[in-house]
């Protein structure tokens, strides 16, 4: 049996996920990075989430900021960006916007290769939500299972 | 202007994608691992990829021959696995196969956490041969700053 695991909801998120009660508690705090993260892992793992609209807009518009949330992140153990939508919304340029759908390709290429900052397209606000909870469950299980191991290290090396 | 780039792609890639033969000229070769690579970055950056029956197949037939192949890409500079699907389809459970979304959704986030290999959802064939195409363009151009940045260095330290 898993615990249930505490997900950090940045302040700034304006409509957060509910996620599954079962499974996961939120908290609102101010995270250094992204929308999401986990109690005590706030700057190890983040979540950005993105509806379609948010990425042109940050994309074409915020560039500047938005390189300086993606710099953090990079520095992160594992980070991504979640957008709302499909690739292919992209791909015909199926958004709110003059941005031509290369320019919009290229830059997700370079938040991928030149940032090393993974981008998933999720489909829709409800799918998204359930990956970030299967991201940050995940994250979470790696960390306890590497923390045991150590315990069991440190024990068998006398250490403890 | 940059010159066109040469892809290797894998001899057992059975349909291998068309790629847009003004940017891009490709060669068959076996590849250590993935279906798409750089000439002489084979080692260094990769493409995995799979239709979303692939995918299925693979996660629940193919597990250990997938989990040695995502051992090797972790280890690459640049390395991902391409699904010509939308995440959606996954939720969803629009596929051939008894496999529940659950587990199929477990099965991404590991990959992406545990083994540090990003799945992107590319929608579909085509839309995923444009971000190939992209990503490994801008993985060939990073490569190409870094070794003009290191002549300069050099020449600048009078090594030249």
């Amino acid at each position: 049996m898993m615990d249930r695991i505490t997900v950090v909801v940045d302040t700034r998120e304006q409509e957060p996920y509910s996620f599954d009660s079962d499974k996961i508690s939120a908290v609102r705090k101010a995270l250094p990075a992204g929308d999401y993260s986990l109690v005590g892992l706030e700057e190890r793992v983040a979540v950005e989430r993105k509806s379609l609209t948010d990425f042109v807009s940050t994309v074409i518009r915020g560039r500047k900021r938005f390189h300086r949330e993606l710099e953090k992140l990079s520095a992160y153990e594992s980070a991504c960006v979640v957008v709302e939508c499909n690739f292919r919304d992209l791909v015909d340029g199926r958004y709110r916007s003059d941005a031509h759908p290369h320019a919009l390709i290229g830059t997700v290429a370079s938040i991928v290769v030149d940032f090393g900052v993974p981008v998933y397209f999720c489909s829709d606000r409800q799918a998204a939500c359930r990956f970030v909870e299967e991201y940050l469950t995940r994250f979470h299980r790696r960390i306890a299972r590497c923390q045991k191991e150590m315990r069991v290290t440190r024990r068998d090396s006398g250490e403890e």
